[in-house]
């Protein structure tokens, strides 16, 4: 992005074509503004990796001009990739508070805090970055104190939604601000960015509101004790599961890691209430009768490692789940968690639960963060802008952002649907999308960040399909004769002890390629050898098992 | 399943408690009848597993007693074992004609055309193998020629259903035989085994008919060439689409091998009508104007090599989807499949084509072949059994379809939830489960059958997720010192080129362990040295990557 003085420049570097790894970045001349910096988890293709981050190459060529990473709501794939990314480039964080307060934990668990500066915003907070000014306006999403944020620059403003949807009954009064979102259109947005999750959705996404009167009626009826998962980071649902509670008289207990850490932040920074002897320990629900409890947990996305898998496969330290018991899963299974939540409700059938689970228009127990179509059209329709650039979401969601930008009159024309390193430059208010920067998905792997690559995936693909054989000789250096081996290890190939004859065939192909080779005095061109012992062993084992190990010819001279 | 002379025994080999390879034996005194010969598609913790199979220990065990394998439709859930199964286990089969044809179509692949004999039943056929009386019903399912099979024993009579809904205006006027299935709940059922794919779906299953007005709806509109995608098994969809071509006067052209097969075998044996000169070859739809063509291809679940998937990519060497054209998936993802389906829309969305996607209940371009609640309630009031066995589920289907059957008057004592090889006992009317056979995941890896266990899959998983490194030094027998090495090679691990300080580590670690043992004398006893190398290695690695790749020391002595 080296550009002349007067252009504007946006680009994605993370977060299009794509769900997760947010990473946005705005640049006026010489200032540098990111917005998000998020993670996403990596597809089954990715065998071991961990996370997946933006590659911010881009910021760091460019780290002089970095004025500040804003971060507009506390999600995973807003936030994810800050403690890995603060390792290589330091950057000052502005956020709310509760962003800030989920922020600090995650720095906290990599041994970071302190390493940048954190610096609280509101709704109402502006700050100034050289030629660009920043301001925000108050939206709803599954998280509180989301908000949207207002670019000023000379060449004109820029608005990024953040996460979204119209909640206009929302459950703690955090309204959205629709008058302040038609004061930012009247005064004219060049160029808009607006989440495209639910772009494929028709109609408008009911207010959260409706799952608590479901989880209070649900809690009326159940007689003894109610487990009720959901995503810890949806404080909403956390307020209404409390408020259900106290209407029904029951103690509150809460499993898994995440759900501890968000209720004590949320709680500590007052966006929770709870009240005062409504918690207990895990340890203490015996002591009260079933009808008296409630536990939140993690797991609802069926996490084979989180609270919920652990009590429906009886395997928790602490609690049971019993005949007569109910278990509310309220969260929609995210596409590839299917498979696992299946497996939980099964095991909690088998232990005589009542579960309320499955399609979230039948059970209620859940309502999506997101904006649907009406609503990504009221987006649309209050900011009136030149300028169009669908995010947040894999491309059909972003195509059909586009229709329904054109529909509320959007020009064609000025709507770009961009990869992520795809740059937008505005110049006298023309905008051109003709160049890229680099960009992509940097692999975490453990302590590695960016450290595996291609190769190393190709064979562990390799691998996982049908192993390893290995197959070590030892030759003289003199005459190249045979001193130990040929030894065949086997590694996810087959079980060596069962397979005896099938082994046996390749120590014996093994030596007859060495006394081939030998015969022809080929035996010193080593990469020749190997290439050979490969192929032959290769294919008789394709012919006789119709699979294809990796094979790994050692060859020792002493 | 030794019994005495008089019990009628019922047990599963396969399809309780997951969805896939149903295998279903009855016996009566000497007689056994096998029901179905199913595989499934491993889930994605069995690597490199292409297929699983029951095991059929019970079965080879019992080879003198085994009259028929009966056979109630030919989706791959009830027929996939076969060829498999036949190689250990010679079964003469029974089914109707079109499931014999898909049947038989399995064998020519596998060479095994010939191996046993095939008998074609219909709906009006009696057969009798010693004291059991077979007879059957039509039913219909989202494959033709689908029955459900009773067996009439001295202990009495027995009803299974096969796969089936209710579609009480078929597309191929093969109506659900009510009557008889009334007069066989007349008659006295002891016992119904019914399929509970749909058990967690209210209402009733639409009519196919549903989606064929919906194809024809959008053929009417479509302005270019029209792509539809569905399984080639679903007949009836697929004279939809022919009928619809026809009244848009398209020619209709077939991509993707089973497409082809399923076609020629249907229209063959009379399942299929397409008019004359209405079917083309795929290289000549560039001689039509686009308007005139349909072109009918597999993929809709976004198998990767499927001809949808290929068009997508743009990737197909004979077709290729253009601007305007139209792209209809009459299907709904599968649970795993969401992501490749998914990939596939943003890639025809690439394309500019029209893509007709998403949910059923908003396309209406798919209904279920399976019954929902109030069919499956239909069928429990037809038969009025004694016993109910739920089956072809998962448990949580199984579940609810018990709720379904007491809801409907079944006694709560007489309806068994079994897992595969549970084995419930009939003697005088009275039916127990206690006793278990032998019974399991049979897995298919090439060209072995039930070779590939724990062990190896144990090691596909470690090598896919950090991959392998092997350590090999060769060392004096006299001496124990080092004469080459310590050759440290990794595969799925890290780049080599790229680690070349962490490996010369490894190097070192090595050395000094041998040059420890050494001093220690411990140097000739192998398991011994082998564990201190894995271990010393294996820490530092994991201190310094956080990964635990599979440590494989090499020793050699000459």
């Amino acid at each position: 992005m080296n550009t002349n003085e007067s252009t504007l420049s946006i680009v994605a570097l993370g977060g299009v074509n794509e769900i997760g790894k947010n990473m946005y970045v705005l640049r006026y001349a010489d200032d540098i503004i990111v917005i998000d910096c998020g993670s996403k988890f990596p597809d089954e293709s990715l065998l071991g990796i961990d996370l997946i981050i933006p590659d911010i190459s881009y910021l760091l060529e460019n780290r002089d001009k970095i004025r500040a990473l804003i971060v507009t709501h506390g999600h995973e794939d807003h936030i994810g990739g800050i403690p890995y990314i603060l390792k290589q480039l330091n950057m000052p964080i502005y956020g709310t508070r509760l962003t800030l307060g989920l922020i600090e934990v995650k720095l906290q668990e990599h041994n970071l805090l302190g390493i940048t500066d954190l610096f609280t915003i509101n709704a109402e907070s502006t700050l100034e970055f050289g030629n660009i000014e920043v301001s925000f306006f108050r939206t709803n999403h599954s998280i509180p104190d989301c908000v949207g944020v207002v670019f000023s620059t000379p060449e004109g403003t820029v608005v990024h939604t953040g996460d979204f949807k119209f909640d206009l009954t929302p459950v703690n009064d955090e309204y959205p601000d629709l008058h302040r979102m038609a004061d930012i259109g009247s005064n004219g947005v060049l160029a808009l960015l607006s989440e495209s999750t639910n772009a494929e959705r028709p109609g408008f996404t009911p207010s959260e509101q409706l799952v608590g009167e479901n989880i209070e009626e649900a809690f009326i009826r159940a007689k003894k004790k109610i487990f009720i998962s959901t995503f810890a980071s949806n404080v909403h649902r956390l307020q209404q599961v409390i408020d259900a509670a106290r209407k029904t008289n029951r103690k509150l207990a809460l499993l898994g890691r995440s759900m501890v850490n968000v209720v004590s932040i949320a709680h500590e920074l007052g966006y929770l209430k709870i009240p005062d002897t409504m918690l207990i320990e895990p340890s203490d629900v015996k002591a009260y009768e079933p009808h008296r409890i409630v536990v939140l947990c993690t797991g609802s996305q069926g996490e084979p490692m989180a609270a919920l898998s652990r009590l429906a496969s009886s395997d928790h330290r602490q609690l049971e789940v019993l005949a007569g018991d109910t278990v509310i899963l309220a969260s929609t299974p995210i596409p590839g968690n299917e498979r696992n939540v299946a497996r939980i409700v099964d095991n909690l059938f088998q232990l005589k639960a009542k579960v309320i689970y499955g399609s979230a228009s039948i059970t209620g127990m859940h309502v999506s963060g997101h904006a649907s179509q009406e609503e990504l059209k009221l987006m649309l329709s209050l900011m009136k802008p030149k300028y169009f650039i669908p995010i947040h979401g894999e491309f059909r969601m972003l195509h059909q952002h586009r229709l329904l930008a054109e529909s509320v009159g959007v020009d064609q024309n000025n709507i770009f649907i961009v990869n992520n390193g795809d740059v937008v430059d505005i110049t006298n208010q023309e905008a051109i999308q003709r160049r890229r920067i680099t960009t992509g998905n940097t692999l975490v792997d453990g302590l590695g960040i960016g450290d595996v690559g291609t190769i190393v995936l190709r064979d562990r693909k390799l691998l996982s399909e049908d192993g390893i054989l290995i197959v070590v000789v030892t030759l003289s250096k003199m005459e190249g004769n045979i001193l130990s081996g040929p030894d065949v290890i086997s590694r996810g190939f087959v079980y060596v002890r069962e397979s005896e004859a099938l082994l046996n065939e390749v120590r014996q192909i093994t030596v007859q390629t060495i006394h081939k080779l030998h015969e022809k005095k080929n035996i010193t061109q080593w990469d020749f050898f190997k290439q050979m012992i490969k192929e032959s062993v290769g294919n008789y084992l394709f012919t006789h098992t119709k699979r294809r190990p990796i094979i790994l010819p050692i060859i020792i001279q002493v």
